[in-house]
């Protein structure tokens, strides 16, 4: 097992990763008696009962979720605030977060309001939720029109990354997973990039040192630059490489089309063809991120979305302000930064080139 | 006009108090050009247009809500925030909470909420928001059987408390505000509580520079409590004298009976009666905090309520935690403490007395 801080002060909280932490009760770090498990239908059979037996002595509460970004609504937010209300849970409970980004993003928001916040346990069962989802307290739910619009700031008191449970997990979402790890490489470790290259298919075959290694060292990533920038003011914006093109190409494909991984993946290819068409990045560099993610078993390119619908839907991104639209663009493998957006004629020129 | 900062380093913020301070543009603070103005059918008449005047040069879109506490709910919210994504609200646009407590703790949770958090200026239009709900960044909805059960702490950039708007309040509503008043005399600072039983009928009378400073006073102890704990571990708690027995009071009156002033002004007699039947209290400074009650227009007793009903709603209150009930008690005039219930006959023998 490795362990990673995240250093915030009095918010700080450690991220254990390796295998059979779930029945570790220790590495849960509780002192609240009380407990909420929000888990799904799908994780629930796999992996609640070990969960539940490392809890034993506290009582423990459970919410079984139908799976999937559909829950992740203000109404199933309202739902489960019903459930602690109804079991008077008090101000020193602590809800258990099992499951990947949705449940994740969901029982963290509901922890940061429930009397105005409470503790919280993160238990990514996803390896896009290892890396991203339950690092860095972003909580939230979706509006119909536009993702994560509603939630808080509210950190963990700490997460568990059990590699065991990427064993059950489907290869689409696996690669869903390496899409992000492949963002921390390109946005500020160019030799994390290089080793991916080399180690990219034993991570495809769930080798465990590999997989603990690559968790661990993305973690790493996200951790400093929250330590640095919690609440997004600077340079934390840089981790939403592809995400400006992202959220809007699953907005356009319904959250049906592609996963959220998917969606970034096409997202940083876009983002790393504007700026070679900047002339920011170089052919090479701009090759190699394509040939990496495709590795991963990742979509590169959106077929069948019009360039104007897809700047449409990204004007309406957290990230863009009264002065228009943010992006994050690459320098150089390794060096990305956060720029206003080109002209529209010429980000309209790449994604027609790229979208087809 | 006065000015006192609550000093939360680089959350800190000016609460500006006085007369004649809706219309002036520079107190609000603004760096946004989005602006929603959040206000209610009984405000919205007497001041919106000041307001929007004072705010000419930004953006400025409005919603105007019924009166009354049935609109604090997570329903209402979701309607602000369904506003702020349809005209594309970004991050850095800024909500104006023009009313009382409702419209304040309603519009404070959407900013702490729209985007994981924008900005928002208070403007407290009732002598209870003006002294105590629009100072120290508590946000909150209610939830049908507890209030203010969701919500966040999120700090306001700027409270501009305009004394003037305090000529078109109702004598109860007066009244109201005058109940938390007293209680930061009752709380930490005796000689405050002897200047209000001095000043009581010229702050009646809404006599400006006494009334300005009655006002300021109730500030500057609120912020000086909340910069030492902003998120109630600990003194904080001590500003809830009267709040366990009154939120239970306002929920056994379907929070009609009472106003909130009302129930915290009979919770604080309850109080009172508890700590000198603790012996912590002496008879007569309990006589002058009831004398002061009354004249300050204020009920100090429930009639028709039952001692077990009022317990059992008590049960349900964000202070209880595993251990049970915790009630702020008072010890003398300006010196309250936290401290466990005491045995539950003890206190069922003191609401028996009281509430008859």
């Amino acid at each position: 097992m490795e362990t990673i801080v995240v250093a915030l002060g009095e918010r700080s909280y450690p991220i254990h990763v390796g295998p059979g932490l779930l029945g570790n009760a220790a590495l849960y770090g509780l002192k609240a008696k009380q407990l909420l498990v929000v888990t799904n239908d799908v994780v629930a059979p796999l992996y609640l009962e070990r969960v539940q037996a490392a809890l034993a002595g506290h009582e423990v509460a459970t919410v079984v979720l139908p799976d999937g970004e559909r829950q992740k609504t203000l109404t199933t937010f309202a739902t489960i605030v019903d459930r602690l209300v109804d079991a008077r849970f008090h101000r020193d409970s602590c809800l258990v977060a099992l499951g990947g980004g949705v449940i994740g993003d969901l029982t963290g928001y509901v922890a940061a309001s429930y009397q105005r916040g409470i503790d919280f346990v993160q238990i990514p069962t996803t390896l896009l939720a290892q890396v991203d989802s339950s690092v860095g307290g972003k909580t939230a739910v979706n509006h119909t029109r536009a993702k994560n619009m509603i939630g808080a700031f509210h950190q963990p008191i700490a997460v568990l990354a059990d590699t065991d449970t990427l064993r059950s997990l489907p290869p689409r979402e696996l690669a869903a997973g390496l899409a992000e790890i492949i963002k921390y490489g390109i946005i500020v470790d160019a030799q994390f990039f290089a080793w991916l290259e080399e180690h990219i298919d034993e991570l495809m075959a769930l080798d465990a040192a590999t997989l603990t290694y690559a968790i661990r060292r993305s973690c790493e990533i996200k951790a400093s630059i929250v330590a640095e920038d919690e609440r997004e003011r600077g340079r934390r914006a840089l981790l939403n490489l592809g995400h400006t093109f992202g959220h809007a190409l699953e907005a356009l494909g319904n959250y049906e089309r592609w996963l959220h991984g998917e969606a970034v993946s096409i997202g940083t290819m876009l983002a790393a063809r504007t700026s070679l068409a900047l002339g920011w990045l170089d052919a090479g560099d701009c090759e190699r991120i394509e040939k990496l993610l495709k590795r991963g078993g990742l979509p590169t390119r959106a077929t069948g979305v019009a360039a104007d619908e897809l700047l449409d839907a990204m004007r309406g991104d957290k990230k863009a302000d009264r002065d228009g639209l943010k992006l994050v663009l690459v320098e150089a493998l390794g060096r990305a930064v956060v720029a206003r957006a080109p002209a529209e004629a010429t980000l309209r020129g790449v994604l027609a080139a790229e979208l087809e």
